[in-house]
Formats: C-alpha cells, structure tokens, sequence
C-alpha cells in the first residue's frame, strides 16, 4: 500500500510531500520529478506566477545512489517568491499584523466554509492551503508513481478535451499522440482544436473573466484485475473517483462515457467480449466502459474525465461580504490564471498513477521493483493461459 | 468516526451489514430501516425478483430498548430465495458440482475481470458479490446515518432526473417535493416526465434491451464545514465521489453544476456570497456548486448527480466467450431488472448520508446523541456570531 | 490487506464477524471454525456459561463449494442463551424497564468509564459489548488466518505459562509440545506445573478471588521478512502488540525474552548471525529477540508473551458506588470465570494470526491460494539465493 | 483525527516529519519544540553523535503568526553531519560506490531482515532507516500533540525506572517529581538511584559492551472516556501499546502494574469505586489499572511501562555472517550510545502524547482550539453531572 500526504501553503517557505510505502531498487531522480513539475507549469492563460516559480524537487530521504530503498520519500519544493512573504506569512509571531487580514472571502473558494469551520478571522490562513499551488507537492510524489508504472510498461497520460465552448468531438486519443500533447501549450492533441482554446481564452480575459474545461487521463498497458468487486471502498474507480475530486477545482468525474452511458440502451454500450487465440488475450472492440468494470481494471485502457470549474479568482471580482462590517464588499482579488486545464491534467495523472500504483502492489505484493516484476510476469502468465 | 462493510452474496443465505462508531441513544427500529429497504424496491422497470423480495432487515447488535449504545450494529437481511440456492450457494462442499460452472462471461460485469484475477473457474463466484443485490445491505446500514442526520434536521432525499431521453430539464426540486418523489414509481417528481420515462422503458424491455439513468441526492440543512480542504483525502467532495461510484453501475458523479461549470466563464458559475442580517447568516443566491467548496459544505444545499449505466445483464444477451474453448458465445443469462435507477437514488441517500454522519461526527465529537447535539448547538452560534 | 471487525453483546442474540481482503482458494469448513471455538472455551475454573454455550459458527457467506471466493465473509455465533434474555435484551423498546438498570458499575471493567463517556443510565449498555464474550468472535474470524497460515506451513499456537504463583520456569516450549497443551485443561504444556495451577485456581475460588496469569503465542515456519522497519505503524511488533492488547484484561505484552532484556548486556540479549551452507539459511543459536528485529520477522520462532490480569467479577464483590444515589455499595455481581487464561491464549493465537496473515498477503500480493504461494515459493527462493 | 508519518535516513540531508489533523489556533513556536528535542539528546551514556548534533526544527508549512492553522505541519530537521556523508548517501547516483557496501548485518537490528525482504546488497539501505535516529522526528511531531494536551492541563511525562540492575522500587513518581527528573542525566527521579545507574552504564562501558532499561511514561490531568471498549483497534490500551512498540528497541509495554497483576488475586489488583462528593468526582485510592479499563482512560493517571533492549551495536562487535561469502565475521561497527533510555522515555512521552491528542479530538470533535476547549468543558460537566 502506497500512502501520500502533502504538506505546505501557497506563499510559505515550501510545499513538501512524503510518500511512502514504495518498492526498494526503483531508479529515479530529481531531474526526472522536474520534468512533471515542469508539465503542470505549462499552459496558455498561466498568471504571472508560473514565471517566477521554477519548480525544482528536492529529494531529502528515501533515495540513494539514484534509487529507492524502501524508506519513506520526502520531497520539497520550495516556493521561491517566499522571501517577498516573509512577514505576511511568518511562522513565529514576528509577522503578526491584524491589518493585514484578509476580510473579503472569494465565491468558489474554500475562503467562507474555512473561516467558519475553523474560527478564523483572516482568509490567509484559510486560501494559503486551500490554493492549488499544492497540486505541485502532489505532482512530485505522483512522479514516483508514474516512473513505477513506467517499469510495467503502463503508460498514463492526460490531454484537454474541452476549454469553454472548444473541444475534441469523440475523437479517440492514444498514446501515439503523446508527444503531439506535450507539443502543444493547452496539452490538447488537435493543433486545430487547440487554436480555438486560444481563441476563446483570450476573449476570456479581456473579460478579466476565467475558464475551466474538460480533461481526460488514459492509461494503457494496464492488465485486468486491478481494484475489487468485493468491497464498497475496494473498487479502482471509487479510489479514483475520489483522488481525482479531490484535486482543486474539479467538480466532476467520469469513467468511460461516463454520463452518456446512462442514455443509451445496454446493447448500445457494454463492451462485448472477444478473444484473440494468437496472443491468448480477452479483448473489447469497443472500450465504453473506460476499461474498469466491477471495480476492476478489464485490460483495456483505463479513461477517466474530469470537469474542472472555471478558476475562482477573477480580475473582475464577484461579490462578497465584508466578514466584520457584514456589509456588500467585492471579494478579495488574488493573483490568479485565466485557465489551469493543462496543469489539472498533469495533476490528474499524478492522481491516477498513485492509485494504480498503489492497487498493482496489492497484486502483486513485493518490497522491490525486482520481486514485482517477477510476481506481475507470473500473474500475466496466469492469466493469458487461464 | 462511522465505519461500515457490508458481507453477502446474491443468492447466498443472506446479506449482512457492520456500521459502527455511531453515537449512543440514537432511536432506530427494524421497522424503520424496512421503510428504507422498501424504497430501494420500488421502480417501473424492476425484475421478477422484486416480488420474491420484501427485504426485512434484523437487528442483531448495538440497539437496546430502541437506541444505539454505541456498540457495533450488525445487520441482517435474509434472501428469501436462498432455500431454492441451496446447493449451488452451499457454504460446505456438499453442493460442489463443476457442471454448473458459468463460463460465459458477460460484458459490463465484473464477470470476466474477476475470474481473471481471482483464478476462479466458475464465473458464479464473481457474480454473486459483485451483484447490485448488496446494495440491500448498504440501505440497511445507511438508514442509520439517515437517522442520525434528522436528529440534526439535515434531509437527504433523491430523485430520478433522466431515463434514456426523458428528462428533467432546469427543473429545482426541493424537499418541498419528496412526497411527489415517494408518490412515484420512478422516484420522478415530474409525472409528465414519469410518464415518458415509462415509454421509454417499455420500448426498451420491447427490444429486450436495458436502460440506466441520471439521478441526483439532494442535502438540505447542512451546517457550513463538513469536510476540510487541508488534505487531499479530507476533502467531502472526494470522500462522497468514492461512496458513490462505489455504487454498482455508477460511471460518473458531479456536484452543482458539474460538468457544466466546465463551459461556463467564472463569473457564471461561481456563487456570490451575500449575508442577512436578521438570521445572521451568509448565504448564496445561486447553488452552482452545489453547496461544496474547498471540499467543505458551505451551508447550501448539497447537490450530487450520478450516472448509472444500463444494466448489464440483458434479455438479449451479448457476445462473449467461453473460459474453456474460447469460442464466441452468448454470455449467461441472469435474471433482472430493465431499469434501476430508482433503487440506485435511494443507495445513493445512503451511500452520501454515511459520509455526512461520519462528518459530522468529526465535527461535532460526542459519543452520545445528547454530546453531538450539544456541541452542534454550540457549533451553530459560533457561525452565527462569527 | 485482511480487514476484521466484530459486533455482539454478551447476551443479545448472537455475535457477528466480517473478515474480508481473503484469498480465494481457501478450503475451510465450520467445523474447522468451531474446533478453534471450542479450544476457547476449555479450561478449568470457567464458570457455568461455558456450559451452557457450545459456540457453533454459521459461515453466511464469502465460503462456497468449501472455499473462500475473496469475497467478504460473515460469521454469525449465536448466543444459545438468548431465549432468556428476550426482555433485557430486546432490540425494540418493549423490554425497556428503567428498573431492571445496572447502577453498580464493577472495578477493573468498563463500567464505569464507559458510561460516563457514552453518557448512559444502565451499565449494562457497556459490559455487555466489552465483555470477553466478544471474543468468540474474533476466534471465528481468527480461525481463517490460521487456516491461511497452514496453507504455508505457519505454525501459530499458545500455552499457558503462569497461573497465580505456578509457572513454567525457562521451558522452552516448541511445536512438538503441542499435543501435551491441547491435552491439558489449562493449555500448560507440563503436567507437573499444570497441577500446581490447578492448586492456585481451587484456593482462589475458595476465596470467592480470581485469577489472571501469563500465556505466551509461538509461531513457527515464518519468513524472514514479514512487516517492516520504514513507518512506525507497519512495523509487526507494534501491530501485534494492539491486536494482543486489544484482548479484554491483557495488561502487558512482550516480545522474546521482553522485560527481561531491559536488565541484561547487549552482549548476552543479542542473537549473532550464523549461516548454515547446506541448506542456505541464515540462523541464530539463541531466539532473544523472540523471532522479530526492526519491526520484521527474522525466520525465527515468534514469540509474543502477554501478561492477563485477574478476572474482574469476583464472587466478593469490591466496592463501589451507586452511580444515582452517590453512595458506596457493593459493585454489580455478574456470572463470570475464576480463570480464563487458557482461553485468552486461543484468542491471542487468533488476533496473532490475523496479524500474520495479512503481513503475510502484504508480503506475496495475490488475490488466489495459487497465486500466494506461487509468489511465495519465489520470494523464498530469492532469501535461499541472496 | 491526528496522523503523523516521519521520513529520512540516519545521515541523510535531513529527518521530516507531517503531522495533519491539528485544531486550529494552538500557539507554538520552534523553540518549544527545540526543548523537546533537546531533552531527547540528554543522557548520560550517549555516544559522540549526541555532540554532533544540536537538533533544530524548522516549520516550514501549517503554523502562521505563532499558530496552527489547521493545515498539514510540516517539520524539518536536518542531520547537521549529513555534509560529510554527501557521497555515502547521495540521492543520485554520483555517490554510488558498491567497494562501500555494508556487507555484515549487526545482530539485534533490522538489517538481516531488511537486505532480504527488500533484496537489498548494501546494509546501509536498511539501517540508515531503522536507526534510532527516526524518532527525533517524532519527538518533533509529538511537540504539537504535547502543547495541545497542556491546553486542557494534561501533563505527559516520563522517568527511567531501571538500568541495568539499578531501579526505582515501586516509588510513585508524579509531576511534582517533573522538576528532579528533569534536572537528572538519566531522567531518574531519585538522584540515590540515579547513581547507581551512572555505575551500571560506566561498568557496562568499559566492558565495551551496551544497556537498555525501563522507562515510565505517566499522564495527569486526563478526563475518563477516551478511547473505547466497542472495537478491538479503538481501544486506547491497544493503540498505545502499537505506538509504544514501534519505537525502536522496545521489547515490552505494560499498563498499571501489568505483568504483575497476572499474578495476584482479583481483590488484590482492581481499583475500588470512590466517590467524593464535594468535587463531584468518581476516584479510586488504588491504580493498578495504570487509568485504564475496557480500553478507556478511567479518569486516573494513566501509567506506561515499556522495556528497551541494549543498544545493538556494540564496541566489541557480535558474531555475524558476511552476506557475499557466507563466511562468519565480525558485525558492522557503527557509532552508537551506550544506554540510550532516557532519549526513550522522551520518545515514549510523544508517541503517548500523539494517541491521546488524536483521542481528544475524537471525543471533542473541533476544528479549533476554542472550539475544543469549549466542548470539552460542556463534557467535564456532563461528567461531573452524571
């Protein structure tokens, strides 16, 4: 069992993450983990703060000689506008200054709930956390995920499907478009799709408006029998489901197509099962069930859509309340993007890798990378002659 | 804390439920959980087995004289069907009869993914748990949680909003509505759309086929802060996508506006916060996010929407494969319904109302109904003067 | 990962276990189940309810054709007592009787914390969850771990080895002393210290006392490297030390030599390293450690020691106070055991195995028996080649 | 509910520690915490490293202006010596150097286990984790559970009881003793015996040969009815018990006076129910129980016993094995303490501390500070009412 907890604020000195719970004798390096960081920094209609942050991993434990060893990884990133927040958000008191206080809470933030749950008068102290910089610090533990993934030859990926009124019209993305994704700024696979998401960001921000959009993660290579039928919180797509809700700003999921499964008759979407006697492999003709049935990974490529609401800090404020007057205020402004989609991909995968990273140890149990592969070669051997 | 699981096969003896960490002097009796059991058997559309079937629930642990004493409640629903089961359900190896191995997978079930996994021979050992049958118990244990939300006056009611092409367009449906939901046979509170709904289902049992649907849970009379928006697995969002997608034959989840707020410029989807003065509470004009941000309630009303594919098993059934010559066949015909939605709303009541016990229970402490009340009162004047 | 969980009061209608996470493949019977419950249920100085109850298990699902099918399974042991205890114990209000109310709560119990924090009138609402009966439960639940152990050649059993002042003295007790424990009432592996047990037991119950003592559970056949030394909750000792304290009236636990090697040099508690070439096996001349360093099983025996603490329902019942009027009185008499060592050994063995069982699945993956022991065959052919 | 996990390697760049869960508004600041590692460096018999390293925590994320803010704590300590260890331990690969490799398992240590479970050629892949080193990072986290139980006057402390043949004999040390505990090299209340102690561990030193000992951790101020009786993994007993065990060297856990009551009556071991009437107060004049029944804290101190093995790296190194040749070595030699068992107790008060600040929270609920305190002050009374 794979587990992961980030830590960190928005403007404080760092975000860190430990993951833990990994195989011993898995290569990786920081390198490689700034490659990801890099990916969710990309994107058209990024604010201004994607140029002052770099992101660059520090790995402080759990690697050496340039491979796991079994110990938990601790990974930080450091937030490099900090020094500029040094009293706003200092730890000791040093900083403390009630003027400064946030009053003003932001509609589709964690802002108002927050303040009220935890009895707090300024906002800061709810938005520093609540704010998707975390996504970076789930990005990096992710990166281990993926580069385990990577070792069985499963391959995820995330690309745009929809940015305000543009998007892809049924058209099948695989991994033979990966490198027309990472080519492109919205991670969008269609050049011609692509421009049109321009088109309809910049004409968002002229609004001083923002825009969310659709994603999908699609993983290949998987083999079946991944997560469980047996029990509620067993099943692959409910681990999922919540992994990828819980990502900031993501207000719905789906698996396969999802909500249009639920107007077709049967006959017209479950996937019929075929077997191919060369290779000894079940297989689907059509994959509408987005590769999981039962709770449970079938073979076919897994897919995942997520709706990502349109960013909540607008340029043109909405309209709050002033928390100590109780008087009509405009909200808080916070520096912001336009439009995140590409970087919730990218978190999306993160997401989705460290479940199925986590639910291939349960198949295949093993301490190291070495004892996987040899129990996944016998599974997959079990399986093709079953 | 609340934890539940649930044991039990389709065709098995029975099904039986856990649910324990719930308050003391919680007032509960059988017949109130048979109600909700009842419920989840109502539906235009429902199988043979509906008839066989008037699921009563028995107590057998953690209610005295009434209430709840804190200890573990155990749950049982007999299947009345299960003395014609006998031998092919029986737990000794008395029944054991390899002739009456399935070995036709069929498509949309965990069929064939879980005998893959599991190396079992017989398709039946699959089927059996993975069957919606289970749902049954989680009725059970959820009526529990539904219990404790009224002692707090938060409602969780469902309804149908989509059969194949029939729908409910725009319509808000409030708690005003339940007794015309409970009126209907589809859970539709709309009986112009109840009556398309119902073509819709002839048609389709006609054509042999089967449909799914769209329903949606409706929460109202939630405090502001259940959930957290400080680590990625607090989140309620995320904790509720996991419980219902957990559902079988759910295939996505949104809240509020979900998938649409992924179109839609910020400054149509977010809910501008206002506050009145009287009642002295913060409140929105509109519920695009269905009541969560941050993965914290924010005092609207929750609004969960789910699609539920059509079920798989058809009278028609599909192509598969035979485990043992792996020649094309037709795969096993099981009994069932045409359409289920109805029950899947009312597991989702349940399903959703477990997460919200649970947080409230976290917010609230308390080891008694009395603590929890107290301390929810205590709670509520803190929000109100804040 | 193996999940238990246990509901049942003393005198309500029957306990209930749920075990779930098993392999598929598992042959078991109830008559294995009930052997392990009747183990628990020897003893000398029990009192009458060990007559009146021969626990019987009902498996009502998750066993098919013999079998474990990985899904969950439920155990139900009735109380046969029950018929007399309709009113008392009656799950809706028609055998409420504010008369019938336990005031007196018992010293070494749970009584009286218990109803403070669950804020409840009637004690009985406590002793009856945290009485020892409960315990017939996790032995049913217990009994599957075992049977999955000896799947592996895993060797879990108890004896006793001190009652009152009558103790083994360094006897080193080992597998091939099984058949002389499970002859003896008092699971004490010598005959000699046996009696002198018995002596102890008959004078305490001649003073209306009662006794506890100290039992110690021996595995044998383990791998090295079951558990781990990376988080401080996955070590195995520390798992085991919860499920061994979470026994009713354990006080103490240790492992190996345990206290003892508080007291000594390292030079004379450490077990040096030796390799033995013609079977490829490293091994230690002594077994201080009792078979566990930094968390992980080393290929040594197990030794786990648990100290019990006397019974707390004495025929001469200690003082207390009457919780309404405030005075002293004496506590609550309650039927119960002089000594129920012997038995809390069973129990140890079943919560040690449940331990065990799961490291064990966390250390092979696989969802089968096959599959287990495909995986385990090779681990154990990678530490003969290391 | 509180969850804390640690990461680093003993001569990595750095330990870390999140602990998440954490009310909001507690006060506290790095020096706080630096008193608390500084207590875990006292002792008299600790080796060279001690002198090294002067342990400093840095925040760097979860408390802003003095106080927590309910979001994740992360928590920094670095291994001042790491700088001559940057090749031994680099995370990438430039280090690596297989002419480095530890080669010899030292007896009594993960190592043997841990380079055959996780196949791992080098020693120090699995014993720069399972190092003693670990806790200073837990010492760190448990800072925050210590400052939130002074909060509501709970005082955890701790004293060694024994060294070597030297011990306290049943002295009943409370916190009016903290001052003398804390003045001495060895945390022993009784500077007579502390003495005696210092000669036990020079004598042992100079035989180049290591101690461990008995320590006590004793809780004041605790209200009854934390934890709870109604599930093997909720009782407190139990949870304490895992936590206590996982720290490195324990053998043994008791609570109250443990493995003694295993071996006296019944009338001789429970606590008598008193009542004062003026404080409203139930009490006992006896504590045998160590302030715990049927897994709850009775309302008496509650008392922790726990045994530590010596110390397994000895300057006269044990026999051992070298992994490559099979052929009989001496053990690795690493630098280490003699006694390490006053850094123990110190460990052993966070590990405490960490369980009953989660079981606070758990009967409290409460997101902040204020709101605990507040829902803890309505329980006091319902206590003092009941």
């Amino acid at each position: 069992m794979i587990r992961y907890i980030t830590a960190g604020e928005s403007h404080g000195q760092s975000l860190t993450a430990i993951i833990e719970g990994l195989p011993a004798g898995l290569s990786i390096d920081e390198e490689y983990i700034n490659r990801h960081l890099a990916r969710r920094q990309v994107g058209y209609g990024r604010g201004e703060r994607m140029n002052i942050e770099k992101d660059k991993v520090q790995i402080t434990s759990g690697v050496r000689w340039g491979e796991t060893i079994a110990s938990p990884v601790a990974l930080i990133v450091n937030n490099k506008d900090w020094e500029n927040w040094g009293s706003t958000m200092s730890v000791d008191s040093s900083g403390k200054n009630p003027d400064e206080h946030l009053l003003k809470p932001r509609p589709g933030h964690a802002d108002l709930p927050g303040i009220l749950k935890y009895d707090r008068e300024d906002v800061r102290d709810i938005l520093e956390r609540a704010s998707a910089r975390e996504t970076a610090a789930r990005v990096a533990a992710g990166a281990f995920a993926l580069r385990l993934l990577e070792e069985f030859d499963i391959k995820v990926f995330s690309y745009s499907v929809k940015i305000g009124n543009a998007g892809l019209e049924n058209l099948e993305v695989t991994s033979k478009d990966i490198d027309l994704i990472e080519a492109s700024a919205l991670r969008c696979p269609s050049p011609e799709v692509e421009k049109i998401m321009i088109e309809e960001i910049d004409t968002v921000q002229k609004n001083k408006d923002t825009l969310g959009g659709i994603f999908t993660v699609r993983v290949e290579g998987l083999p079946p029998g991944l997560g469980s039928h047996v029990q509620w919180d067993r099943k692959l797509d409910a681990r999922i489901a919540a992994a990828i809700l819980s990502i900031q700003a993501i207000k719905g999921v789906e698996f396969g197509i999802g909500f249009k499964s639920a107007t077709l008759p049967g006959s017209k979407v479950h996937d019929e099962i075929s077997y191919e006697k060369q290779e000894k492999k079940y297989y689907r003709k059509t994959n509408n069930a987005g590769g999981i049935e039962g709770g449970m990974t079938n073979g076919e490529p897994l897919i995942i859509t997520a709706a990502m609401k349109p960013i909540s800090s607008l340029m043109k404020p909405l309209k709050s309340v002033n928390t100590i007057t109780k008087e009509p205020v405009a909200s808080e402004k916070v520096r912001s993007d336009v439009c995140a989609l590409p970087a919730a991909g990218v978190v999306g995968e993160a997401a989705v890798a460290l479940e199925l990273a986590s639910a291939l140890m349960e198949k295949t149990g093993g301490d190291s990378i070495r004892e996987m592969k040899r129990n996944y070669k016998a599974y997959l051997d079990q399986v093709r002659n079953f």
